[in-house]
């Protein structure tokens, strides 16, 4: 068999997408379940075809090119196949995300305009080892009527393959071509060339990747760069709250984009608050790293001006103590990344003013920062996380992965009726009312 | 006074972006109005300001560099600049398109999250000749709380100047800053490479500039490229009806980019309905071309390939036969721009397959293409119509202007809690109820 170009597999994809916009919630859901029952029947075929890439990537990891951790993301083991069949049932489960109608509205007797929710169309992913999100992607692409191409990471080739294979051959009854897997480096190029057929493209990874994709491409992006996360601890906090809070932010799982990177203390409360606080963080050998203001009360490092626009990932924490609430809004609008901020604080006006203040996808009020989640959320499976503001922002569920489209059911209605000096008026009614095409709503 | 740099220009957009977002609807459609106020009282300036536009263009077309039309669209008169205040009256007028709250949901007791619309920040627009443009794009920013770089064409400079200076003084109330003159050329490129700090690019002129800004840039677009539209003559259709409508489509107004610019006729009823639709068709004098199975039932010239693919903007409609449903979906797949297409037709199962297979923004089923807008979609004041599929598409109106926010309140709660073996539940129950920052629900 030879191989396929990237512009033929699209143009497959393209093809596909417009039928699979006609499935059913019940078509495309039975053939999410096809790929969980095919991946637990053929899990020795996965397994083998994974032990090659770990196989390799030890080779590698010994040569110094690999971390112990991508090595360890690569493994597929079978209670790890288990949950990410678990996954996609789920995702078989969700409420359809696609026919819902958004508005119903008479423009006049017998011409109704429905706008709904339909399918992106072709949406073009990059990703990195973790094989699983192959499984996870294709799954959501699916229930969202979507055709998608797949562009794993080349360490996780030979489980990429055959996990490609099966969903291939276990959705037979979806439309030939709806999931194309791409394989080169060189593709990733030609994929972010394909403005006309590709309509939108969702990388996961490093910032610095998510940030090459969208400087190297017209397609629009949905993905997420920077997570510089703050708590700030309000003259009104309650102070055990706060410690609390700050504690979880950070360590209950540091290396994720929703983990605070920076703490800000208003002055009036940093004395009572911070050597509390700093022996909780201690405990856990969180490294902290702090002004002028903060290393007057609390024995820390110095942080240089690179600390506050820096995402660690890590148990690492920067600190500042602040005069008001207005400069720590100051702070943040400054060197955060409009991801997630929260405030402790008992004074609602206060919260009000940050909360309104604050141009970030998510802002909170006495809660951890580590809520912002799509699971958390209830937004079931997440897509990603979008740093943009355009289409979907925050953690993004399968509603991001649909647009809309009007539908206008007339009866011979023409414009010139309604222009000119004798021009009939509007109606302009909203009204209750689901819809399927081809059928009135009375 | 010393031109300040665009980069500083944006600066102070950005920071008036963030106070706007603050602003009640009241505010913002006060301020609204006294632009209203002041171009009624300025008329004269205006005019004046104008008048040296318009001697300009004039000389310029004597030397053969601009069109007639772009002089005539270029000049205000009294009765235009009373057509503009009203429009702006009547944004004022509109709901509010901020502080919707979309979802309001319990995720456990006391943590409640809230999906509100809120402004997208700094909206960059860069539009053709009209003064007019100018002043309707920074009504519709205001409404919806957004920052707006405003760069016209040179032609219009003077009245533009004029017009800005007028708004600038007239919303002394508005956050300084809030709407920004740029008026060289070089300033688009400086523009469009601030994608940190400008958050959407609405470009209003030909297809061909949406494009290159579209290229040029790794800001999101929303703008609309080309409007290559259909109206279907099914084997079923009611052929006065489709008479009447095919006319409509062409001739009410054929400038727009939702006149239809190739009829398709199912060949069952092409003998039919081509030679008196021909005939209302030379009555308003519409150049015809068709293809060889049209031209064996009506005399008219021949279209080639190129003719499919082309948005005329003019009296002119390209016509093919078809010989089924199916070969009219091929045709409107290969050749069309996804902006709208209607189908003519009695039988409903046939134009749901027709809605349900066509990938555009907006589908028609028995009513004219020209319907596709946003006034008489009920939008109220249009902001543009878009052919890209992410974020809004079709007509937009004040809400494609939004984005929205997640806000969470709780009362100290952290991850930790729901995480582990012992991990609490989330509720994940969603309520009806609004919301303003600070305040809880019940």
């Amino acid at each position: 068999m030879t191989e396929k170009s990237t512009e033929s597999k699209v143009e497959e994809a393209q093809t596909a997408a417009l039928e699979l916009a006609k499935y059913s919630n019940d078509e495309r859901s039975r053939a999410i379940r096809s790929i969980a029952d095919a991946i637990d029947a053929r899990r020795d075929e996965i397994i083998a075809a994974n032990a090659t890439d770990v196989e390799e990537a030890e080779r590698l990891l010994e040569a110094g090119e690999y971390s112990r951790a991508l090595v360890d993301r690569l493994k597929l083991s079978p209670s790890k196949l288990e949950s990410i069949t678990d996954m996609v049932r789920s995702v078989a489960g969700q409420d359809d995300p696609l026919g819902k109608t958004q508005t119903a509205r008479r423009l006049d007797d017998d011409l109704e305009l429905y706008k709904q929710t339909v399918p992106i169309g072709v949406i073009g992913t990059i990703f990195e080892s973790r094989p699983d999100a192959l499984v996870q992607i294709a799954a959501l692409a699916l229930k969202s009527g979507n055709a998608v191409i797949l562009k794993g990471g080349s360490e996780a080739s030979e489980s990429n393959r055959v996990l490609f294979e099966i969903i291939r051959e276990a959705t037979s009854e979806a439309p030939a071509g709806w999931a194309q897997l791409v394989e080169a480096r060189a593709d990733v190029d030609a994929l972010l060339e394909m403005d006309d057929s590709i309509d939108l493209v969702m990388p996961r990874g490093s910032s610095a990747f998510v940030s090459y994709i969208q400087d190297n491409t017209s397609i629009p992006v949905l993905g997420h760069t920077e997570g510089v996360c703050h708590v700030y601890v309000d003259s009104e906090a309650d102070l055990e709250m706060a410690t609390e809070i700050a504690y979880d932010a950070k360590v209950q799982y540091p290396a994720v984009c929703n983990a605070v990177e920076t703490l800000l203390v208003h002055e009036e409360v940093a004395e009572a608050f911070l050597p509390a606080t700093i022996d909780r963080y201690a405990e856990a050998g969180v490294e902290l790293r702090g002004d002028d203001a903060s290393r007057t009360i609390v024995d820390i490092d110095a942080a240089t001006e690179e600390d506050w626009a820096t995402e660690y990932g890590d148990l690492i924490l920067s600190i500042t103590v602040v005069d008001s609430l207005e400069a720590a809004l100051s702070h943040v609008n400054a060197y955060g990344s409009k991801h997630t901020e929260s405030i402790v604080t008992e004074d609602s006006d206060r919260a009000a003013t940050f909360m309104r203040s604050l141009d970030s996808a998510s802002v909170f009020h006495n809660a951890s920062t580590r809520f912002s989640d799509g699971y958390r959320f209830g937004l079931g499976a997440e897509v990603g996380i979008s740093t943009g503001k355009i289409h979907a922002r925050g953690p993004v569920g399968l509603e991001g992965l649909t647009t809309y489209q009007y539908y206008l059911e007339g009866d011979g209605q023409v414009v010139g009726t309604y222009a000119g000096a004798d021009a009939k008026e509007f109606v302009h009614e909203d009204f209750d009312g689901s819809w399927t095409p081809g059928s009135r709503s009375r």
